[in-house]
């Protein structure tokens, strides 16, 4: 299989319309494309309206939509049954503006909570919305940019993947997240929102097992702070329209856009001035591999460090994490191993000056000189070595700035 | 039982000497007091020399010990056999100085990870502290200095509790902490370290016993940024040569002092302007109460609503921080409360303008106001009523300021 980025976002998907809109801190978007859906949803014990909902819509666990609207600025959680009462009207809104039936109807908000929507102000958007709706890339761009809240950039990946045996698919979609970020979405988590549309020709079950596999490895495995969001959603939704694909093929190009997506995430983090990857391998298992890379992402005292730059502290603070991971169960002091790279767009490439070994089977190596230098670039690149199994895992985050207080202080 | 707070630190327990000194970044402290030791370490999979030594010494969970030396500048963490040796050599060191037997002295470290002790300072400074040993208050006070790292203040308190029956007991204690500060000690967790003395006549059993809760209560309760440290240490030491207690009268007097100390900690975290407390009621049971109380204080989001003195935004997220507790048997969105309360020490006292219900039964009440002028104060007291149980629990932080990112990334 051949995996190419197109244009397009989400339109790229033959059928699918989209159009969205922002005014000041309020946006609304809305996405026409018929299909099966697959959800995953926030684990927080507090799910916020949309959540529920959209749930429930889905029966728990996958059916067809029609549409999903989806507003920022008011994340319709902890609002109580008026709040319910009010997914249940941006549903029936959408619905009758579509002249589809309401029950095939996704709902999704973002922003702060405790407050209820504006139902007046939903209501005028989406006429204009409505109005909108195109299937060329501007669709899919203007809706993108409809559900940012602190984000400073829209994210949206579409790519065609070519099987060999003439078929095409495509799996294209968006998201938004920059604050809040600490994705758990189970069977079904920040506020971060990613809708995913495809059409490959696959059952409700296959679509599931490769929804679940791909957020596992991508949006679960992203830590901008570490507050896990009460409206977290993700759905996939796929057409059926177009080629056909092996489960193993469709679950790489879902895995790749996933990641690409979180790792756009990641990159916008609120004040991030760095772009964090940490690779954990030799663990031995898989969760323990996902535990410490996550640990290491999201310990503001790692992400302090890299902020300002400073590999010593960084390494001794990167030990304390793996440490901090007292569910895994093989921690063996003597056999860690730390290899750091950083790689800046704008530098020149130095193969020599951008990599180090920096701890080596437990003893801390030469942290001035390379190691010093490397820490200066925009994107970071985490490699640590249990040496205790096989497996392995990646996170993403970004570091701790002054700015990521600013932001959130006011 | 009447509890006094009496001055003298460590050495308000007689026959407890101390005194410590500190030379730039490196500090040295040596605390003799002969007495029955119990100690509680860091639950941290990769436990720093002297936290392992120590609990060695202490055969796992309980013996007899002459003195404590402990040093900042260094943690002796992650370093290997070398680093082993080195925390016997700085027992053996004080043991010789003091003519005491070497399995008989406890060792803690504070300060960077991943680097080696440097002995040669270490013996010099012990030559100097060994002279300096006091049973005057300096000596407690210049050991709690010596132990400090990024701390802005030395943390000591000594209570005398009268029993009724003509029965003395004191209980006294230092303390450091500032930032790595998300103890879980396990029995027997930052760096935080802190030695406590008493002289109450009691079994070992029962000083565990009352240990134990006290730290579950008090250290195991204060949460700077989350990162948890290789070198957490507690030890509580009895001389046994006071008076006679009750097992709840001494429970009562430690539960005080280890609070004492821990809200002290909390109010010197790393760049606070604030210092929060968060009580948790209505919970199902204890371990639910405490697990939400230290999602709040630990909220990256929540803390930096409280530095931008942010009411709003501070509820939503403290309603995000209840959600992401995942073990937490019953959340009921609509039997949320909260109530606020300011204090602040400069400030005259106006009982209706410093308290306020901010979140009634699921509903958020008016955030601007009282509300938003108590935010202003230097203690934000929040209370959480989760309204499902009879259980509750109370966690100490502080916010996060851009201090807290200068402190740590330079």
């Amino acid at each position: 299989m051949k995996i190419e980025t197109v244009r397009g976002g989400l339109c790229a998907v033959k059928g699918v319309r989209a159009y969205g809109i922002r005014e000041g801190h309020n946006g609304l978007a809305l996405i026409e494309g018929k299909g099966q859906a697959v959800g995953m949803y926030t684990a927080s014990k507090i799910k916020a309206a949309p959540v529920l909902f959209t749930k429930r819509q889905l029966n728990g666990d996958g059916g067809r939509i029609q549409a999903i609207i989806a507003n920022s600025g008011c994340a319709n959680s902890f609002t109580g049954e008026q709040g319910m009462r009010n997914a249940e009207k941006m549903a029936k809104l959408a619905a009758d503006s579509l002249g589809v039936n309401e029950e095939e109807i996704a709902v999704a908000s973002t922003g702060p909570i405790g407050k209820q929507l504006d139902m007046e102000l939903i209501e005028r958007q989406l006429g204009h919305v409505v109005k909108g709706l195109t299937s060329e890339a501007t669709g899919s761009t203007t809706a993108a940019k409809a559900i940012l809240t602190t984000d400073t950039f829209y994210k949206e990946r579409a790519i065609r993947i070519d099987t060999g045996n003439e078929e095409r698919v495509i799996i294209s979609g968006i998201a938004k997240g920059s604050g809040m970020i600490f994705p758990h979405l189970a069977t079904a988590t920040a506020t971060m929102l990613s809708f995913i549309y495809t059409d490959a020709r696959l059952s409700e079950e296959i679509l599931r097992v490769c929804f679940e596999d791909a957020v596992a490895n991508s949006f679960n495995m992203v830590v901008v702070d570490g507050d896990m969001s009460t409206n977290d959603l993700v759905l996939l939704v796929s057409t059926g329209q177009g080629g056909e694909i092996s489960e193993g093929d469709f679950k790489e190009g879902l895995n790749f856009v996933c990641k690409e997506l979180a790792k756009l995430i990641a990159r916008d983090g609120e004040g991030a001035t760095k772009f964090i990857e940490a690779r954990v391998k030799g663990a031995g298992s898989v969760e323990d591999a996902r535990e410490v890379a996550k640990a290491i992402v999201r310990s503001p005292l790692v992400k302090s460090a890299i902020f300002g730059e400073r590999p010593d502290f960084m390494c001794g603070r990167i030990i304390a994490a793996i440490g901090s991971c007292t569910t895994v169960s093989d921690v063996d002091p003597g056999r860690i191993s730390i290899g750091l790279k950083g790689e800046d767009e704008g530098k020149e490439k130095d193969k020599d000056k951008d990599k180090v070994l920096a701890v080596k089977n437990g003893e801390f190596m030469d942290l001035t000189g390379v190691a010093r230098e490397l820490m200066k670039d925009k994107e970071i690149f985490i490699e640590v070595d249990l040496g205790v199994g096989e497996s392995e895992a990646t996170a993403w985050g970004c570091d701790l700035s002054y700015d990521y207080v600013k932001i959130n202080s006011s």
